[in-house]
């Protein structure tokens, strides 16, 4: 396998970071992969429990090279990456939908979409200024702002939170764009081919019922 | 750990599909796993390779009590589901997200989400009835009705195919609705609270560049 070497500005393909198949769709830029984590808040948090898959939805952050992950201090995953040492292999999967391709085969059908996957050995992050700044972050990654406009975690929640970090190292995207690729001698089937854009969209903000009078809808909700 | 039997309208409750924290939030019977799963078009695919746990994103169908996946013959899980014996250990997930529960604390921030885990062994089909029917399904259920306006698969396509199939035993699902849950103390703090909905939304079909004239948007595409 050739592989090129990691740079400033790309991450170095690995093993597994290199697909067996639809490699043209691989990307190692940092700043694919950034663009793909920024715009997800739900990561797919995949670990190995008793020799068997376990894959859970949850909340993420990225802080620079490093991706935060919370969660109570009883769940199963946050526990096992306590354990000073070896810390807890994971794998992290983000994925966006963007269309579904439609083409004259059944075959050809796909979708158009961005995913990054990260592996590595997720650690328990102890340093309390860090859990406070990854805090901060997970709010801030699904509404920008929100951290600020909102109470910060007293000490009981503190203590009832734990949060992982994995080192953004050997991590790939993948990702699929435009219209479908029937093959030549099916151009001339009868049959409607394009793709049916997929996006997340946002509806009109809920107001909790117990919502004092006079507190606006905040301009970072609107934004969104 | 109190478990209820598996009835015709559950799965049985087990060590793995119980979870250690909000047991509240988690369903066992078909009716709400099965809708669930018909409502996305992508899991959440994680298996363990050399010991590190593997997720990669990717289409599946749900039959009857089956979940299918499929991929090139060539793609690593695929291939290690196609040892007869012991196939493959999976575990598949699938999660909506429906909303942005905004608390007036940074500690009760959280999401509206439904989600889906199965734990179990990943077999090839080789049935070639079966793996006719589970492609059938990968195209219909991300447009119902297509996979019969589209030309099927080929020898040659079908011999480049591989499908899984993973039995539908070890299941659960996971759910949060309904508003923020702030504290008493917290009612008065000044911060607007409540949810912003998330959705899915499709946009206007774009035909591909090739697609000959007087051949319109068929009405299973508008109805998405």
């Amino acid at each position: 396998m050739t592989t090129t070497p990691a740079t400033e500005t790309a991450y170095e393909p690995t093993d597994r970071t290199v697909p067996t198949r639809s490699r043209d769709r691989a990307r190692y830029d940092r700043e694919t992969v950034h663009s793909i984590l920024d715009q997800a808040y739900i990561c797919h948090l995949g670990f190995v429990r008793d020799g068997a898959p376990v894959v859970l939805p949850t909340l993420f952050a990225r802080v620079g090279e490093v991706l935060y992950v919370h969660g109570s201090t009883g769940s199963r995953p946050l526990l096992a990456a306590g354990k000073p040492d070896p810390g807890l292999a994971v794998c992290v999967t983000v994925t966006h939908v963007d269309g579904l391709v439609l083409a004259r085969s059944a075959f050809h059908h796909s979708l158009n979409y961005r995913s990054v996957v990260a592996h590595g050995t997720a650690y328990q992050v102890t340093d309390e200024a860090e859990r406070r700044l990854a805090l901060d972050a997970l709010v801030d990654h699904v509404v920008p702002g929100r951290s600020a406009d909102s109470r910060p975690a007293n000490a009981k929640e503190l203590a009832a939170t734990a949060v992982i970090r994995l080192d953004l190292e050997e991590v790939s995207a993948k990702l699929r764009t435009g219209g479908p690729n029937d093959d030549a001698e099916d151009l001339d089937l009868p049959y409607w081919t394009g793709v049916v854009p997929v996006a997340h969209a946002y509806g009109v903000p809920v107001p909790a019922a117990d919502l004092a009078p006079g507190i606006a809808v905040p301009d970072y909700i609107t934004a969104l």
